[in-house]
């Protein structure tokens, strides 16, 4: 394994040791990373314990139709956007029937960026019982690296959450 | 990239290629990968041109709901055989709505085995217009390296079938 994904497993572990304390079920939606959450968590050995599964929706419409984002925040907001974030963090829980939801979406690189939303932006949320967080960020390196980052911020934001007591 | 990143994605270079020429769209559904087979997919910049999405069908309950795969099948055969792979490939054409699922269900271990179905056993399929092809392995490996070796085997498929210009 490369450093990026011990980091990624060592966050995936802590995870799903705080999801287990707390007997909650998981769920993701990605769009960016493509997998990659869901390739770390599942590194675990005992991780389906508290990982159910997930949604890889990369195309608008799978966010739509397996995730439950309204078409209409696809068209008011764009697919990288907060909103949508959100409401991905939130389909996905109720699409895999889990308690915690979390997604990402952003643009990976190298092309796809405009002015407002340059390449490396990415927007991820967490959805719980307790309500929902999200967060944004724009990475300045390449495809793969955008999405490790993601990736590890979205777990780490996770962790935060969990460890709020929520 | 670990050699086995660049191998992985390499191959999904090539059946990205190979979905473009023949404008074929593709989706996933994985099991033990856990996400790692879209993770290889979308580190090729402009993949979004044949890869729509995909589904981490990790308990059986989402590999019944969201890819479609029959009870009985589950029940008949168990969540890692043959049957239950075809059906997740054919499962995630209807669900994301493209020409071809791929699929990919194991034990990536270290526990979970029992004597019929070994750790390390994976069964991996690929579902088209033209019909399906499926096979199995028995990796010896640790569990990153079992979800390595099956992504890989099920690209592998993949470009076979496409070569066969099916």
């Amino acid at each position: 394994m490369t450093n990026d994904e011990r980091t990624l497993t060592a966050a995936a572990e802590r995870v799903l040791g705080l999801l287990k304390a707390r007997r909650l079920t998981l769920g993701v939606a990605e769009s960016c990373t493509g997998g990659l959450v869901g390739h770390a968590l599942t590194n675990v050995s005992g991780s389906s314990d508290s990982f159910l599964g997930g949604v890889i929706s990369y195309s608008n419409e799978v966010k739509r139709d397996l995730v439950y984002v309204p078409e209409e925040l696809l068209i008011a907001y764009g697919a990288v956007s907060r909103p949508v974030a959100i409401a991905m963090a939130q389909g996905v829980r109720r699409a895999i029937g889990v308690d915690v939801g979390l997604s990402v979406t952003g643009i990976a690189g190298p092309s796809g960026g405009t002015p407002d939303k340059p390449v490396g932006t990415v927007h991820i949320a967490v959805a719980g019982p307790w309500g929902e967080a999200a967060e944004h960020h724009v990475w300045d390196s390449d495809r793969v690296t955008n999405k490790v980052r993601s990736a590890l911020a979205v777990l780490a934001l996770l962790e935060r959450e969990l460890r709020r007591g929520v």
